[in-house]
């Protein structure tokens, strides 16, 4: 089983910081940044992971807390003080430049001596392409076409200094055999780049490429290019129709169902009973704000709800294919509201924790005991864990969950590989040039 | 007097990599890294900085070692290592969007504690351009143009959250008081960013300013914007003449002439006698290879050398206004061949050391004599250092000069203040949102 560490400064529930646990000081604090990081290592989980937005709401800062530490620049810095747990910034090919973004997990790659990884997402609303130069997010089939040339483009930088490129012969002066370095003479419908990186490759050869799209398109692309694969589920039987969907359509593209390592989110809340931790989970959620999370809701469906009674049910949306934001995520609220029948206020706390991601609240083993059935019941390969409160929630997963999966059977006691790659059991990219070469 | 050490794995020199102190393997070795800047660190220098280029040449990688680390992603790791020490990181405004360089300097700020500097370029080059979608280099006055324009963007982002916008009141359940966090807006030629930055105000409440631009461009954009100025002259008098004419500059747009720090380049080769450093030149410029000597000279002044003979003179150039590239520089070194009557290979070795900058081979004493002179006859307010030779040459500027420029009361012996800004002398900027604010 791979665990991941959705890595959140006070905890994924959006009234964490207001929690008395909650430090507020340390949301962008350094200190405390390393120490969670720190904590997961020992717990030797396979990863940690950044999301990220390029956008904040006066609105909805009024309210909510705030973090917006750029994340290839923290992991960098994280990098120095962690040596063996991943390293997966979120970076999105709507609003960058292929050739820098390349390069930047190319450095972190160096840096870390083989732990990064891409969460690579399109953005998805308004806000957000508005500090871009545009009134409105471009349509979601242009940003997944935008987002594949995108990949295709870092893929051969990636791939245009061959591992043996450097030869660094002091005598004869010649530093590298540029036989071996490769022009990638771009030219598509939204970049041209010719290339080469001006970095030598990196350890893994390439970042590890998570993505967490769920629509069509999105799923597409993740059985193309994804070698793991976050997503929201709130049922075994919804996770494990998406896991097989997946596992297919990955085969499809000619790739090993193996090599496409599918992880859940779960947003654990452990209690020392059942009991206890449903009333944790009441605690925070008698600390969210109507109007705070109304907001959030319309920012992920990408339709403004402000005008709807609270008690009333959700109005009808969009059909899915005419949503030109996240698209699985609103058809995940509106099909969990219709299903039990909720207004909108009832979804709002549904939502207030996991943003879509299931809900654990329990004791260890209860906890322990779903992540076994969805991992042997074919629904996940791991799980990407969503602590609902760091301080003190995390803890108690690392301290309570891990060793009990440790004890199972389930989940490693030691780092047995060096790489992100490594410890997701992938195989090292094969480098599309060398092979051309061998068969000149 | 002020000094930032231009940081470099192996040297500045060409041939650097070549010479038998320089371990190759070191070029992006975070460990090696790591222990020049907690060298320079304990020297009390001012500041590190990292160049940064967008392309790597296929034809060039054969003769010369390529580090292509990303700056800001480097400096994060370094951060984490150094306490004082200031971080400055090139970032050029022609192949990046405002939002995003906005926010990663915002971070490196949060991350470093106040110690985060930004080197603005507006790159020269077409190799550059063909990673980014063009066939050429847009033209100099259009690239000064974007580049203002980036500026007045990337500044307004950095005042959007006012220095006391978070309250995070737990008991109101108010995160931030929305008044003093402002959307820019902003609506140009080239961009059109809302904001507000979704990070809070940095300690430095934004980076440090440097800028290297001698054009006539160049010299109204650094005295408009750059609270440090990086600079290549050859002689006293050409430096005397640039510190007075962009003092005058910046007085002319209502700053203070000493809230611009102006650093010209030195690359210092130390020996025991002034016999023993020029042999250590010598040795380095041996090492060089003329055709990539040549092909580093056409990139620089975008002009193909290769059809010319070595040992004739320089072919006429196109007249400064005209060239697309960096303009300034190409004027140095056109006038340096002029005036010192020198064939191109000639010019090839005078410029395999510093590109422009100023060389000084003799002994502490001599190069501790020369930046005194410069220091107190108005060409300097301190100097960028360029080590020929990381290994021995940065030893030697730190343990033999530093020590003299103390002894003469000329440099700092600790550290007073705690930020890039209070090492600098430089005032902290005022927030524009919130003057507005007293006014209303
Ligand atoms: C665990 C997880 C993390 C995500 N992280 C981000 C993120 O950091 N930024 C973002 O804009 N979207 C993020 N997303 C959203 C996805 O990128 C994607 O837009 C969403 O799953 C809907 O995709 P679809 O439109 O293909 O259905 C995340 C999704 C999941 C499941
Ligand atoms: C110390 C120093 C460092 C510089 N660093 C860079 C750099 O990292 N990348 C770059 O493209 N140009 C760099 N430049 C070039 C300047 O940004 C600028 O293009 C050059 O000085 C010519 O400017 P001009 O066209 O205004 O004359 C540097 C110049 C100096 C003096």
């Amino acid at each position: 089983m791979h665990l991941n560490l959705f890595l959140s400064s006070l905890g994924h529930h959006e009234a964490a910081w207001r929690h008395p646990a909650a430090n507020v000081e340390e949301i962008i604090d350094f200190a405390h940044l390393q120490g969670l990081a720190q904590k997961a290592e020992r717990a030797k989980l396979d990863s940690l992971f950044l999301a990220d937005r390029y956008a904040a709401s006066r609105k909805a800062v009024k309210y909510g807390a705030v973090s917006g530490l750029e994340p290839l620049t923290l992991l960098s810095a994280l990098s120095v003080v962690t040596e063996r747990i991943g390293l997966i910034a979120t970076v999105s090919t709507s609003f960058n430049e292929p050739f820098n973004v390349a390069r930047r997990f190319a450095s972190l790659d160096h840096l870390s001596q083989g732990r990064a990884g891409w969460n690579i997402i399109t953005s998805g609303t308004d806000g957000e392409a508005q500090n871009f130069n545009l009134e409105r997010i471009p349509d979601h089939h242009v940003r997944y076409e935008r987002a594949q040339e995108f990949l295709d483009i870092t893929l051969k930088l990636w791939d245009s200094w061959e591992a043996d490129a450097i030869i660094h012969d002091k005598a004869s002066g010649i530093y590298a055999d540029n036989s071996k370095v490769h022009e990638i003479n771009h030219k598509g419908k939204h970049f041209a780049v010719r290339g080469p990186l001006n970095l030598s490759r990196s350890p893994q050869g390439r970042p590890l490429l998570v993505q967490a799209g769920s629509s069509e398109d999105g799923k597409d692309f993740a059985a193309k290019y994804a070698e793991a694969i976050f997503t929201a589920q709130q049922s075994l039987s919804d996770a494990q129709s998406f896991y097989a969907d997946v596992k297919a359509r990955a085969a499809q593209f000619g790739r090993s169902p193996e090599q496409v390592i599918i992880l859940p989110g779960i947003c654990p809340i452990i209690g020392a009973s059942e009991a206890e931790a449903k009333e944790k989970e009441a605690q925070l959620h008698e600390l969210t704000h109507p109007a705070y999370s109304l907001l959030q809701l319309s920012n992920r469906i990408g339709f403004d709800l402000s005008s709807y009674p609270l008690d009333g049910p959700l109005p009808e949306l969009p059909a899915t294919e005419k949503i030109a934001g996240h698209q699985s995520r609103t058809q995940l609220i509106r099909d969990l509201a219709e299903r039990e029948h909720l207004t909108i206020r009832q979804l709002l706390l549904r939502l207030a924790g996991g943003r879509g991601h299931k809900t654990i609240a329990g004791t260890a083993q209860q906890v322990a005991d779903e992540l076994e059935q969805w991992f042997t019941q074919d629904a996940a390969d791991g799980f990407n864990i969503m602590p609902q409160l760091t301080n003190g929630g995390l803890d108690d997963f690392l301290d309570q969950v891990v060793p009990e999966l440790q004890r199972r059977g389930l989940f490693r006691t030691e780092y047995t590989g060096k790489t992100l790659r490594d410890h997701y059991g992938l195989d090292s990219p094969v480098n599309s040039f060398a092979e051309t070469h061998q068969y000149q």
